[in-house]
């Protein structure tokens, strides 16, 4: 780790950067400045001053997504600060073009106030096609996002949450298969209650399943307990409806399925003897997983996922962002909704399905060129269904646009 | 014309967005993931959380600029709103490309407010090597670029004040050469006392200039005239010592030089026939200048120019922001001083100069390849003599820097 670490700050340092931004076409002469420039753009100035929708059109904005953190949750490093996040934010921005042709741009914001945050967020609307919050700290992200996502006309996401919720749910949809159970009968423990095991949370119930309860480091989150903040407090009153307390130990014992997105190395292998046969485990803290995918399988566990791109089944947001605002920003969607989102989780389980499923193999591997484009058609025709498209697309549709932005 | 609108919109459709943003290398490997991203990118965010100075090492910040409107005053169409300014600004952005190889990112935003705008800009900063303000409507401007210049420790440039104020002094320093006149000895009228023209007339007082005088729509600007703005009151105090009053006919008669940054057909013949002998006239309303350079020409002025590609000495602002920001950015130059705006003039009337001077040639041509890199050393250079890089260079060192950017 350490030698990779030496690898890319060498890199990092040697590119300075790591996006370009150039002309999609030279400007090489009077000729072409005239039309791309003075006095030619006044043509399609003056189009969008008659309809602002003509922006999607005759500028980029269709095409464009901003990247914007605060610094305060950068990877699990912390708040480390809005400079000290670009590298990661320039990171994604790069995923956005290399795997769905987005040109994506980072905004690292000089202020953790929740109120400037809203504020700044909302005034770059008339640029852009969608908005990805990341790496934004709980709870103040949940305010932001559901502020923001009130208030704006595009698509506001933030992908830390529900990222990772739609890929879990994509991932346990087809670990059932496998296992022969249904999420009406499965007891699922998620252990973490921030942003991202919160999200998970709210898209297993949108998607039916009955019995979850969450852990944070105190133990079982329960109706009523004073410690929680609004969020958890929202989420108490939806899960644990027996009103269970105690530690992750204790609720683990017969559950079906651990997701964990918390802390290293606190799952034991006792502690998964004991969950009930046929277990699914997903450890996702990252880079030391709550337990080992090796242990969990030695454990008794039958399918495991891990954030890790070392072990099988790996749980990487590179599979669902691209292709929902590839769908999301084709559509013109105003939102992206937890309908888009469950059309999301199950496109990416049925792209696997269509391997045949294993063990070992529950979700698509990053670089499978189908999940980009079958995630965005999904997306952009649960948009239409849901009549939030300014754009309407069928799948259909949404495959030629999708393709379009993406082989050049 | 109508062509030419025509032909520009069908391209600007067919674009849909004139940028590309692209990763440096392919994002294509779980190998290059690891550098480019988790778990590799949490290198370079540590170091700069513990030295923000490292943004210019590990990211892009060093080569990215923003170019932000609010929409206010596009072109010369007026306020026409932030998502009709998009083409301008991705116009503006890909020049800062093809001419500089700087990165900028367009960013027109939803609000017209001066605090909101000014608030806004100052929170992009940990993003950011410079900004570029642009096409902000009068008198806002001044106070906008002005807080922002005094708040934040990047350079604020407002091109279509000061980039046409840096081209018009060089054009004249040229002028004054060809004609034997000096800067302190001649008479100056400045028609238009909006943004370019006050910013106009500040650097001509600072390169020496003595005998000033500003116009408007109402006629000759006088300290004490109660229809002010402070800007206009500001410079009415360092203007027209004589306190003369009257119509712009008045005051041309007997002048050396006419800049004309106001509207179309506004000068006559008769007028230019007026001023002194060896007449200097800069028509730069656009498209249709104050009088057409071949009117002038016959009325008996020895050097024109106008904004215009069709006619000699064409002021374009193309001559001036790429090098300006290339070379502030490169030396990490918290401000764009006077001196540095004096600075980039002297150089580029230098580069013209190098060629042999003539009536139709003071002022290099657009696509001249000399002019960014000269440009930004000279401005590099001043920054550091005036001790506000953060990265001083030298003129021979910001040469080379600016090729390394600039020659791919």
């Amino acid at each position: 780790m350490a030698d990779k670490f030496e690898e890319a700050l060498a890199l990092h340092e040697k590119l300075a950067g790591k996006l370009t931004i150039r002309s999609k076409i030279p400007a090489d002469s009077k000729d072409a400045l005239s039309l791309l420039y003075t006095p030619g753009v006044a043509a399609p100035c003056l189009k969008i001053a008659e309809d602002k929708k003509l922006s999607y059109t005759y500028t980029g904005r269709g095409n464009t997504v901003a990247v914007i953190t605060d610094g305060s949750a950068i990877l699990g490093l912390g708040n480390i600060g809005p400079e000290a996040g670009m590298p990661v934010m320039e990171g994604k921005c790069l995923l956005f073009s290399e795997f769905a042709g987005i040109n994506a741009i980072p905004l690292c914001i000089g202020t953790q106030d929740v109120e400037e945050i809203i504020k700044f967020v909302q005034l770059t609307e008339p640029s852009f096609g969608g908005i990805n919050l990341e790496d934004i700290s709980g709870p103040r992200c949940f305010e932001i996002e559901r502020r923001l996502r009130d208030t704006m006309h595009i698509p506001v996401f933030h992908d830390d949450q529900h990222g990772t919720a739609i890929i879990v749910l994509a991932g346990i949809i087809n670990a059932l298969k496998l296992v022969g159970k249904t999420k009406e009968m499965v007891q699922v423990v998620i252990n973490g209650a921030g942003a991202a095991g919160l999200s998970i949370a709210t898209l297993l119930l949108e998607y039916g399943f009955k019995n979850i309860i969450l852990c944070d480091r105190n133990g079982v989150i329960c109706e009523g307990d004073p410690a929680m903040n609004p969020a958890q407090e929202k989420m108490a009153k939806r899960t644990n409806r027996n009103h269970t307390t105690g530690a992750l130990a204790d609720v683990l014992a017969g559950a079906d399925i651990f997701v964990g997105v918390s802390a290293p190395r606190i799952v034991t292998q006792d502690m998964v003897r004991s969950m009930a046969s046929d277990a699914i485990v997903f450890a996702m803290a990252n880079p030391i997983p709550e337990i080992y995918p090796n242990e969990a399988k030695e454990a008794g566990a039958r399918v495991v996922g891990s954030g890790r791109s070392d072990f099988p089944n790996q749980v990487n947001n590179v599979l669902v962002f691209p292709g929902i605002f590839r769908g999301a920003i084709d559509c013109h969607a105003s939102d992206i909704s937890e309908k888009m989102k469950l059309a999301a989780a199950v496109a990416l389980a049925a792209v696997a399905e269509e391997d045949g499923l294993k063990e070992e193999y529950i979700l698509p591997d990053a670089f499978d060129k189908r999940v980009t484009l079958s995630v965005a058609a999904s997306v952009a025709a649960a948009a239409a269904e849901e009549g939030i498209a300014g754009n309407p697309l069928t799948y259909e549709q949404e495959i030629e646009k999708a393709k379009s932005f993406m082989i050049r």
